[in-house]
Order: C-alpha cells, then structure tokens, then sequence
C-alpha cells in the first residue's frame, strides 16, 4: 500500500480532466524526485490562486487581483454591492466595445487575441463543461449578465452604447451547437433595434480547417464550405 | 519461405496506398481461404477495369464503357482524333453548365454530390498524388484541357458557353493550398470578360469544421471562420 | 455515382480484413492509374492462387504447386484417395520429426522460422480467424488430422515416428487461450506413454515482451514473469 | 495575456511528465472552477509531502512519517548517523528476508505485491527515470546500498541474513536491459558463495505477455517464449 500522503496527493491528481490513476500517480512520484523548494514553490502557487483570481465584473474573464487596487468602474460597483474588478480588455479604450464575443472559456480568449482579427469586448460563458443543458448548468453559464449587459435598464450609464454584433464563438461540436442554437434564440428578441439598430447575431463561419482533405470531410462541412466559398 | 504465389501476391497488395507487408500478408492468407470462385470473380473484376474504365472527355471523370456505343457531343470527337466518350454529368442537360468545380479525384466529385448543394459540371485534374509540383506533375493535371473548356477556340460551338464560376474545390492541404494558388493563377487572365462577363474563381470556404473545438484551432482557421462569420 | 466496375472492385477490396469503403475505393482510384501491364498481372496472380495453391497433406501449410509433380509420401497419398502434396519442412530429413508445433496460420510459421530456435515440424490449424468455438469452426481447424498425425493407426508406417513435444504456439489473446486449452485438453489422453514414451504438452512461455514496462503490465503476465524468472 | 498567477500555476504543472502547455491551461482552467476549499486541501496535501515523506533506509521504499516516532532498526541508525526509518515489508516479520527484488519505483512494488506471488523483500533505485547511464545518474541509484544490504561488513548483525535470491524486476526496455545488465555485472562477484551459499541472480521471465499475438511479436520475445516454454 502506498503511503497516505502520496495516495492523497494521487487522489487530487485524478481529479484534474483525463486524468487517471496512473498518469497521477506517475506525477506524484515525480515530484517527491524535485527539490523541497519547487515543490513549495508549486503549492505556494496553487494556493495563491484561491485568494489572487477574480472574476472581471463585467466580461468574466479570469483576473489578477494581487496588489491590484479595486477599480469599478461607476454604474458597476452599485450592482453587485460589493468589491469588483475589470478586466485590461473591458478597460482598454481601444477596443471597439460595440461588438461582444461569447467564448466558453478563458483560453478561447487567447486562441482570438492571438489571430489578431478581433478588436471587440468578450463574455466568458465559463460553468463546467457543457455535457447537458439542465437549468442549474444554464444558470452558471452567466447568460443573465449578457442581456444585462446587451441590454442595460433605462437610465443606466451603458444605455448609451450601442452594441452592433454578437459573435457566437462556441466549438462545432453536438454540445457547443446545442448552445450556440440556445443563446441565439436567448438574444433574438434583444436584435430587435436598440437605439434605432439592430445587432447582428453570428457565429463562426464553417468550412475546411487547415490540413483538412476533402475526401475525410463530413456532409454538412463540405455543404457549409460551398455555400461559403469566396 | 513463402510460396512463391503467395508471395508475388503480397508484392502487388504491398503497392497499394498505405499497405505494408504484414497487412498485405493478412490480405492473401484472407483471400485463399475464400471460396475459389470468390477469388476468380475478383480477378475478373481487376483485369476488367484495365478494358472497360475510360475517362470523359470534357472532364477527365472515369466513365464505365461496357457495352456502351461510344457517343461524342459534336466538336468533341475530332479534337482527339479518336473515339471519345462523355460522362453522365457532362451529358444531363439539366446541370448548369455556367459552372465548373475543379476537384483532385473522381471521389472528391462523390463527396460533393452528396451535399446536394452543387448542380454545375467537374474537371477532374487527376495525375496522382499531388508532392511535387515539377512541370511532369502539373502537365498530367488537364489543365491545358480546363482552359480550352473555360476559352475554346474562336467558332468553336462551345464558345457560346458562359462560365461564370470557377470554383477550386481542393484539400486544405499545404500541397492542395499550393496547387489552388497555381491554378488560380493560371486562371486569373480568363477571369477578364468572356463574352463581356467576367469569370469569379472562388475556393471552398474556410472555418471551423464539424466537431473541431476552439482550442484545438490553428491560428489561420480561426482567422478564416472570424472573417466568414455569418 | 461511381462506374460500376469501379464500385464492383470496390466492393471486392471492402472484403479484406480491416478494410472500409474509403479504404477500397482509395486502392481502386490508385490501381486505375497504374500502367495496364501492372493490373494485368495483379488480375493473373490473384487468378493463380486459385489453380497454383495446395496444402500441404501432413501439416496444412499452403504449398505451391505450379509445375510440381504430386509426391506423396508413401501412406499419405492413399489416405485421401487423392492426388497429395507434401511441403519442404515436411519433406526436409534435418528437421526432428518428434516436435510438432500447433500455430494458427501460415505466417506464424514464417514469425518462428526467422528465430531460428526451433528445428521441428509444423500444424497449421487454419480455418478462419477464431471468434466463437462453435463445433463448424472447430471442425475446420485440422484437429482430427493432428491427432492422426501424433497417434496413427496400428501398422501405419508412421506408427513409428516418436512424438516428444507438441507445443501449442497459439497467441495469448482471450480466444488463443480458450482454443489452447480445448487443444491441451483433446491432446492429454495422447500424452500417455506411446510406445512407452509420453508426449510433452507445452506452451509459449509467458512474460514480458520487448519494450514492455512494469509500470502498464497486467498482474497474469506479471505474475508468470516472476514464475518465469531465471 | 493570461493572469500571472495563472500562467506561474500553468508553468508548474507543464513540468509534469508528458504534460504540455494545452494540457496544464486545462488542469488550471479546470481548478479555478473548484471550492477554494478542494483547492486549499490540493495545496496543502502537495505542500504536505515536503514534510511528511521520507525514505526507508534499507529499501529506500518512500514512507509517510507524519506522527511516526522514528524506529530505527539496530545497526542502520547509526550508519547515516541520523534518524531513519524502516518501511512496512522492511519490518514484517513474515516476508522472506533471503529474496531481494530490485524495482525501479515504488509503483512497481504496488504492482509486484497486487501479484501475490512474491513474499520477499524490495529495493527502489529510484533516481529519474534512467535516460544516460552518466556516472552521477548511476551514483543517485542506492546500489551501493545495495550491496552493503547483501554483503554486509564483517560483525555487522545483517550478516547472518543469508540472500539466496536477488531478482531485477526492471522493465524490458532497451535502457531497462542495459540498467539490468550492469547490475548483474555489479552482482556477480557477491553471487559467489557468501556463508557457503551462493546467491543467485534472477531477471522475471520473458514471453508472450496477455493478449500478446504471434503475428505481432518481435524475434527476440518469440525466441525467448520458445525458450521458456512450459
């Protein structure tokens, strides 16, 4: 039997997604191999994230809130009635905040940035994976707060911005479709014209990805791909 | 050591695409277990197609001509000299012959039937697996054929035709994206007016494809299915 | 839809183990750009198989019998009332007729062979790949003949050949080990002294193979492994 | 940009054994998602096993020391000079004391004891996972304890321990075969007879492992299942 601190340690391990037993067991025994100081270092690390992440108030991207002062910004702070924090992105004047991107997660944030073709806001969807549509996983999805956001209560100071497109940047998978098809018919009434316009819902456009043969292709891909020929 | 039969057999399986020794191997010992006629039938069928498969010879699809009486459209059969057939699609008169889609392979045309989105004519490039692009390879393409299609001679009866699309329907491939670009190019002076209307050259649509997730994305596809929103 | 010699030959190699539709029409795409000489001789050699392929009378191994005169080894040939043929392990006088070795197929024969451990004679099973052990499938697997093989006949001229070890060499997957102890088990009452000799029943040993780690073997070959050690 | 607290958690869990960066974000992703609590309890657990985990001094098998008063075994605390403590099969009086098996990790322990075909002892190389054979990646392999275990100085009361046996159960690996040839090599002189006896040096069978097909098996594997029939 294995000793308990290393059975525990292996436990936590298997938590983490794809995971199992094994490969858990496998890095537990490779740490206890690392210097004591790394190994401090590591749980110094994870522990800080419990007290130095927050969420931006208004996109929910994930922020770093160490000696960082509390910075709402006015209309915000009121709403939630406590301490809130917004995001670099949500802050920076640059960006064109008449077009919002709903990601599922942090990471698809990065995935965007990085092709440097967007210039608009997010909204980070986050909860659990997305493997069924129950109400209690709906509500953690921070739909709510992007009507709120979309469309604020009159006299509130964002009325004044007039948001122009939606993009729905969810996967092409079952789940991530099922979603998308939720959230467009969440915000239909809301594309109705706001301050005189309307906003425009899309998604990403389907087609071949790079490496793809035309020959591996699904129907509906390939359907998608010709009628978005160009 | 093997029969000697057995042996030449597993030569011929070994050349198939991506068939090693062992699984040609796993193929005879399969195949001399079948029933005699089973193999002869089989044998058949592979010395017939050496007789009884020719190409269209408008757009190079391979055509069954097994007791069929060989049947050119007017303007065809001299070009070649000799007896030339027609294909199916070529032949229906209810395809839209304003269009023709470039593909590598006569399944690539399977793939594409099956959306039922598209109602135009092919032009199958053909040659074989396209790793090199030497002027050997290009010239077993049937491009010279695909622009006497797009431009025939003056008084030719087909000069009536009015292409108006072009579309370039090859994998996404790095090889594939280099061919697109060279028949694009090569294009490109016959997209001026014909017959005082242009001629649109288009390629398939990029984006996410189904079942392909955000994270996994490459940078480009990405920034081909934010461009294609919709 | 495809040319239906295509799609006959298509069908044909769909057959093959572990060969989908795409897979075949890809072998058939590929075929029908080779040179007219290449398929006539894939057609021909499969054809031969069908005329060229016996096997061998004593231990079933397939034999080539393309310009061979049958010679039968006195005692064989009778026995089936038939003309019969003998293979070169059989026929070969520095092989120790007192080892039979039980393998599935030819090729497991080629595997051994190249050890070069082991100087015996062979018995092929054959009969197609063993998914169920119905009393049909076992009927094909050349049992009764092994069994006239190690006890023939009072007065038999092999009567007098001394078997000392028969050793089932039948891989150690769920279905070799279920077939392997039905054959240990129809073999014991043989290995009682004949000719006040008893016959060996032996196994391939167990345990762990090149490049397998400890850390992903399971408990029954770790456990052999350590029965095995030396 | 991801928060910094973040991508310092990433980095730690990147260094993982075969752990990429994709794969870290998803570890991180998914804890920010957890109870600070669970999260509290991962930390403290891996901050734990600074403190709480040592190492047998004769086996070197890692042990939990939290609340252990230190229990040394006469004679082996005062060889490190400090406190030292003594794994559970160490100390069982009912474990075979004349069987030595040398492992490469305590995994392989797990996996050796879940057999139950062996009683004796164990002794963990440890080390990082065994890429060169370097002198310094040698020297961290406890084989000079090792040998002292076997051939203890004279007086020493370890010396009436009488090892009849010392088994290497060390993966089949290339680099595992060389590791286990050169500590046979570093035996050898010990296997000559200490009190009398020799000791004999052992490595775990090799064969046909579960579910292992002929077909599929290297020469060597099938030279040595040939060799270790039974």
């Amino acid at each position: 039997m294995l000793p308990k601190s290393i059975q525990n340690l292996i436990n936590h391990f298997t938590k983490l997604p794809s995971v199992g037993p094994r490969q858990a067991a496998r890095f537990v025994f490779y740490l206890i191999k690392q210097p004591k100081k790394d190994l401090e270092e590591f749980a110094k690390t994870l522990f800080g994230i419990t007290k130095n992440l927050k969420k931006c108030s208004s996109c929910f991207k994930a922020i770093d809130v160490e000696g960082l002062p509390a910075n709402p910004p006015a209309g915000v702070a009121g709403r939630h009635g406590s301490v809130s924090y917004v995001c670099d992105i949500c802050k920076n004047p640059k960006r064109d905040k008449s077009f919002i991107c709903i990601v599922e997660k942090d990471t698809d944030i990065e995935s965007i940035e990085k092709t440097g073709r967007y210039n608009g806001l997010y909204h980070v969807l986050g909860g659990n994976e997305i493997k069924d549509f129950s109400e209690k996983n709906l509500r953690e999805l921070h739909l709510k707060e992007l009507i709120e956001r979309i469309q604020p209560p009159a006299g509130h100071p964002q009325g004044e911005k007039k948001i122009k497109e939606i993009i729905i940047a969810i996967s092409a998978t079952t789940d991530g479709d099922t979603l998308a098809l939720y959230i467009s018919r969440l915000l239909k009434p809301l594309s109705l014209p706001v301050n005189k316009q309307g906003i425009k819902i899309t998604r990403l456009g389907r087609g071949l990805s790079t490496g793809s043969e035309l020959e591996y292709m699904d129907e509906e891909t390939l359907s998608q791909a010709l009628l978005g020929r160009k």
